[in-house]
């Protein structure tokens, strides 16, 4: 993965240059190279949150082939919608797909071009595709550290390990889910929501209620002695009533 | 897909917000809440380049509850990795395909907490599930601006798009290449690159090598030009030549 090489080509904030070393460290991807930056001052740029050492060992040029002179592959990014200058042009979902699979035998150069003018005719033609970042035609345009963060997402995007992320609570079991039904029969019984003895139609729907709430077994002990507390309540109500009234 | 409501809970930087409105105006998607901003002046953030709109219609709340009333999902982002509070994580690549799907039938709240402090337990309690983006363990928290971003572009990511997108240009057919590898022969053996007349095993290698230049046809006609011009400057070349020597 540190065989990707991300480009700023005539970077003017150092803010946007300390954010891209920032989504560089987040997502522990590439090696920053910078080709004319407009400030000379950008290595401490304080938006590089904890990515200052990507900020000072970064690498400065004074062409843009010397910075990619290392790379088997070239990527432009442009915010055009529309095929750009003969130059093959990919959604970034699968160009992506593509300069992951690359990186794994050699290295790989993602450019970005300046905030206000992008990448330049000239430096498009030291590309072998062009990738985009699939924004809304009527604003294509995004803030650089963003779109160096977004592309490197889609870089190190893996929906296998999504997939893998352990979901490890237990669902509540029948038997728990009877026990919420019965207390919660008794409950609504005596405290007069239905009025006497409940049916078997109101018993159905009551267990369906509760198996509604796709209860976790924590929980379920949880509502367990909720209810049982409101059953205490009730017979400690009535006993003091009970006694008042001897 | 204005059913999304990006909520940022007491956001500090104005920059920040501004960013978030670009982000969402450059992904087309959602609707901007803010609960108790750090700074009231966040209106005028000058990132929020061509989404001044998102930001003059972003609604504020003094409370979290209030900002997400509407909303049957409500989802926290938080950079850490194991599973926090008790609530189910996702991985963006999972969490977001759900979002844009639930989407489609009900507002949708994505939550992000402070720079400085992200989302706190009480934050937390309002929501359904966790959202994690894949960042690494050793450098999780992103800058909130790029976080937007990424999140909003996995929602909207689209790979079906991106495999529709036309590669339109059309491969050189075999008679061009063939066409190509006549003409370089002459040229090596006129330039005296090859000693006499080509052999029939230097002809495949030329033949091969032309392959390998995966050619698509309007290249081809760009080098089948070049060759014939440096034929005929052999040529004219070799006419001075006689006539000197006349």
């Amino acid at each position: 993965m540190s065989a990707l090489r991300v480009v700023l080509v005539a970077p003017r904030n150092p803010l946007n240059i300390g954010a891209a070393a920032r989504a560089m460290s987040n997502f522990g991807l590439g090696e920053l190279r910078l080709v004319n930056p407009y400030e000379v001052a950008f290595r401490e740029a304080r938006s590089a949150v904890k990515a200052q050492r990507i900020l000072a060992e970064a690498q400065e040029f004074s062409t843009l082939g010397e910075a990619v002179a290392d790379c088997a592959v070239v990527v432009g990014t442009t915010s055009k919608g529309h095929r750009v200058l003969e130059h093959p042009l990919r959604r970034l979902e699968l160009g992506g797909k593509i300069i992951a699979k690359k990186l794994a035998t050699a290295p790989v150069a993602l450019l970005f071009g300046s905030e206000k003018f992008g990448l330049s005719n000239d430096d498009m033609s030291h590309c072998h595709w062009l990738l985009r970042i699939p924004t809304r035609e009527e604003h294509g345009s995004m803030n650089l550290g963003q779109s160096v963060a977004v592309c490197l997402y889609e870089i190190i995007r893996n929906p296998a390990a999504a997939k893998a992320t352990p979901e490890p609570r237990r669902a509540a079991d029948a038997a728990e889910l009877d026990r919420i039904t019965a207390l919660l029969e008794q409950v609504l019984e005596q405290s007069g929501y239905v009025h006497a003895r409940i049916e078997s139609s109101t018993r159905m729907k009551i267990r369906r209620l509760v198996h509604r709430m796709n209860l976790e077994a924590h929980d379920a002990e949880v509502w367990l002695g909720m209810l049982r507390q409101i059953l205490w309540k009730f017979s400690a109500a009535a006993d003091a009533a009970g006694e008042r009234s001897r």
